[in-house]
């Protein structure tokens, strides 16, 4: 039988907008599947914030989403990934998949018994939630870690890897992590994909880089197939953005990220989404 | 006759942390003061967002210091006061100061003729809220002015002029203001107090440097010595301090925009000031 969610959107949520990182692999992996984006543009940054309001803040975000009935809510955002998967799987009414299990297999797959390092926002890389994700797979893997704060302000203001205050930085933060046995990084912030080439160079030709939002997208892939709910249109997907504050900045910072102009971005209001509660779990 | 207003506290509010430098100068110039404040941590920061979304934070997170019956509220933020003054002064029952008025007044008072310098956040240099105060005193001014984004989150991370990421970009964003006539440079944003060394040093001895918190400090002790509002505390007045999230960051962080050790920091849940509208100006 048909699965009727078949033509239902994707629901995707990010602090900001650098879930668009995500999206775009999503639309290259599964460019027939329409997707609704919300980013809490009103809250962000949640990277320096605790786990109860990181999880309060995510529940809201992906609970806005619910009105469009999605068939999967992808948690765009490695921050709500790392502090707020188990509060997301326990109160919404859909599957929900994040980016650090996606990620962290790659690594573990890729690493091989070699060092995997990790880098991320100071609340992602506290939580230690990379960590868990990659012993649960492989208990003796040896993982080190490093917070890059300043990354996503770098990215936000448009600048990329020629610029010499974003290599200084790079060298910076990643220098112990050249000098150790690393054979894998992953990159644990939406953020980093755009400093990709500079993250890549410093490290050489030995270290494979692991884009947790590509994973992810090949997790999604992968979920919908295996559930036969991958959308049977044959016409490309559309894509819908929601943002709690500021959609001129979106629509500009956040086509480098999408790598493509991003068309409909709607102010929603506070009242749309702060202190609504999701309907829960039906089953 | 004596105001009974006297013994009551001066609220202080702002986005995150950055309002301690300004506290700094309050605790120098009024030692005998008390002092309630409270830092949006949980949206923190301000300067990246719209003038409704800052307008609509700013009156929340003052608003819940009205519980404290102060004497005056002081928006130590930038962004606040540049976004939401007249929205602070329309809906709040006590006087409000902000810090751009008084930053204004210093740099028209000491440049003389000469340009004058502003930088803040994208959304303070964006409001031009600075260049109006200047103009509304000397109409002839002339004002240069550069969103400075990065040096937010270089300060919060502890990084110094030592550092040459910051050096670096120091120099980035004030070269084109060094090399034109400015005899006056306005640190828009209260974070930036932490580096004053670094840019002093950059623009060179001709240079003024305006600290709005300081010049705001300044105008708190007018206003409440004009009404005979002092404390008539002979002691060292008391500060207790209140976060919408994080209160060990805070406390950690805090402390070096402070320059003395933070002792009393309260958790605020978000059920006691998100959506909670102040009641209003009585008279």
């Amino acid at each position: 039988m048909e699965d009727p969610q078949k033509s239902a959107p994707i629901a995707v949520f990010d602090s900001g907008l650098g879930g668009l990182s995500v999206v775009r692999h999503l639309r290259q992996i599964l460019p027939h599947e329409n997707i609704v984006y919300f980013g809490d543009t009103a809250r962000v940054p949640y990277g320096t914030k605790t786990r109860a309001t990181v999880a309060q803040f995510a529940l809201e975000t992906a609970g806005f989403l619910l009105q469009f009935k999605p068939k999967l809510i992808v948690a765009a955002c490695n921050t709500a990934s790392a502090l707020a998967l188990d509060a997301l799987h326990a109160d919404l009414p859909v599957p929900v998949i994040g980016v650090v299990e996606p990620g962290a297999r790659a690594a573990v797959q890729l690493g091989r018994g070699h060092t995997v390092a990790v880098i991320g926002t100071e609340a992602t890389i506290g939580s230690e939630a990379y960590l868990r994700a990659i012993r649960a797979l492989a208990p003796e893997q040896a993982v080190v870690s490093a917070a890059c704060p300043l990354l996503v302000p770098l990215v936000e203001e448009g600048r990329t890897c020629a610029d010499p205050i974003v290599s200084l930085t790079i060298q910076g933060y990643l220098a112990a992590l050249r000098d150790s046995d690393v054979r894998v990084l992953v990159l644990g912030c939406t953020h980093y994909p755009l400093l990709r080439e500079g993250i890549a160079a410093f490290l050489g030709p030995n270290v494979h880089i692991v884009d947790s939002g590509r994973e992810t997208s090949l997790t999604v892939q992968e979920h919908l197939a295996g559930r036969r709910a991958l959308s049977p249109a044959a016409t490309a997907g559309t894509m819908r953005c929601y943002v709690s504050d500021n959609p001129g900045r979106f629509r500009q910072v956040g086509s480098r990220f999408l790598n493509e102009p991003i068309e409909s971005v709607e102010l929603v209001e506070a009242e749309r989404y702060v202190g609504v509660r999701p309907p829960g779990r039906t089953s």
